[in-house]
């Protein structure tokens, strides 16, 4: 079973209108919550990260979930599963790299507890007071679809790191884009503080095209790109700009009027009536979910 | 390094005043949120557990953290790491338990990922509007000791699931009590209400004895106790009511004065001024370490 049908199946089960953007969103107490996980040779390697870039990258993942939904990362808790091979240094480094990512975000708690292999599980919590929240089914024809910037970069770094293509001069720039991200707290701020009306926004950490089908399919609209105008470097090829997850980049699906009070953008194209899909440069994207990497699927075969 | 001792390292490293309680308490947002994860084979076993009881289980961990804190508990996001041999009957058992145990609680996100044994992460959120906030520093002496209910009777249950002991027809309560506890939701939320000024509670997830110990150093104040007015199955013997741990009954240190305005508590000592420890019919408890059972020194001897 793959992850979206179990997801659904759950969601049916639990009766739950919370379940579906990265966050849910408690308008009650105004705040939204979000958790993810990271399992050591699922999401990361430790042949490839150490303990300071995991910890940054752990904490920077939860950051940009708040951020996709409009609202002011404020609060983390982080749950630390830890094998035998994990000394107390490690768990500091990795504090250390949490706490420079966290910025103005407290770590306020979370668990320890013993494991096989690492397992980090963190949930954060945005203030949504002053803030517009997002929804991927928000999206409406005549929007335009903006992100906040290269797209890409980030897989391009982990092949680098397993040594299937070499940049010289330029891996440097990409294993960072891998192992530390920055989420995009001001794109997201801009945004949320100064729209009126509902939109869409999304993060990247499944690949910018998954981001699109994923608003075209909730929202039920078409998404047209021009993939020249999407941002990358001239070293990532089209598969990689498209499906490369894990740059943490937003995109965003607005009214026009937004973008005169907002700055950090590129348009990438527009949403229009018609059949909910993705065209870029003219043609469809179809089973995008044999192209992204579903760490689910590759798991799991029930 | 011992599991306290982590914990008092990763605090002083992220100079974060908000842990050292089970839920951290964001007075800016009126909540309270906590984050408790299990992990196969450390703390539960797929030999003694069904996916209902598991998620029963699970959830109730998370909203016995949030009754301590004398929060009312609102929301929970849950991350599953699930490996291979779990198919997506167990998950959706799992989840009928998760959602039969949090009732008017409601689970509003989480995480799926693959994982090689299951893990099982969960965030609670309770609202403070309207209740007075516990900490395990705000027993002061004077105050009484009360606890909701018997102790000793969930780790009774693990012995007889383990094959230790046989209690004949209690084997079922026992076992019960060990694989679908239930937070003590009433009892917390008489005393938050009603209480005005500051008091201590805990649950009793690391035994009776332990949160007793947590309480007196946080407070430093002596806790003197009568062991024969703690409520205890007449099978359980003396060691297991103090330290069997997983009961999820909440122990709190209360001005007398609230006595008459709460229910279904039993009175099983004092608060006194002196060394910050916990007598036991004139008994000092020491090296409360090596009694309870350490979950993460067991698996990780650095």
């Amino acid at each position: 079973m793959k992850e979206k049908e179990l997801i659904n199946t759950i969601k049916s089960l639990l009766n739950s209108e919370y379940i579906g953007d990265d966050c849910a969103y408690l308008k009650d107490l105004e705040i939204v919550i979000t958790q993810d996980s990271l399992v050591e040779d699922i999401h990361f390697s430790l042949k490839y990260t150490n303990a300071y870039q995991l910890g940054w990258k752990s904490v920077m993942v939860n950051i940009s979930d708040i951020c996709a939904s409009g609202a002011k990362p404020e609060y983390l808790t982080v749950a630390l599963s830890i094998p035998k091979y994990i000394n107390s240094d490690f768990i500091k480094d990795f504090y250390k790299g949490a706490k420079d990512a966290s910025k103005d975000v407290k770590i306020v708690g979370g668990d320890i507890t013993g494991a096989d292999k690492l397992y980090i599980s963190i949930a954060a919590i945005g203030s949504t007071k002053g803030r517009k929240i997002s929804s991927r089914a928000n999206a409406k024809d005549g929007y335009k679809i903006i992100v906040s910037g290269e797209h890409g970069n980030s897989a391009t770094g982990l092949k680098i790191l397993k040594s299937e293509i070499d940049l010289k001069k330029d891996n440097d720039f990409f294993i960072k884009s891998h192992l530390m991200p920055q989420a995009k707290i001001n794109f997201s701020k801009e945004i949320a503080m100064n729209i009126q009306c509902d939109y869409a926004m999304m993060d990247t950490s499944d690949g910018l095209a998954d981001a699109l089908v994923q608003i075209a399919n909730s929202s039920n609209v078409k998404l047209k790109i021009d993939f020249d105008k999407i941002p990358h470097n001239k070293n990532v090829d089209m598969e990689t700009v498209l499906y490369g997850g894990e740059d943490y980049e937003l995109v965003a699906v607005v009214p026009e009027s937004i973008l005169s009070k907002i700055s950090g953008y590129t348009i990438i194209g527009e949403a229009v009536s018609g059949k909910a899909s993705v065209e870029i440069n003219g043609q469809i994207i179809k089973n995008i979910e044999n192209k992204i990497f579903n760490h689910f699927e590759e798991n799991n075969e029930n």
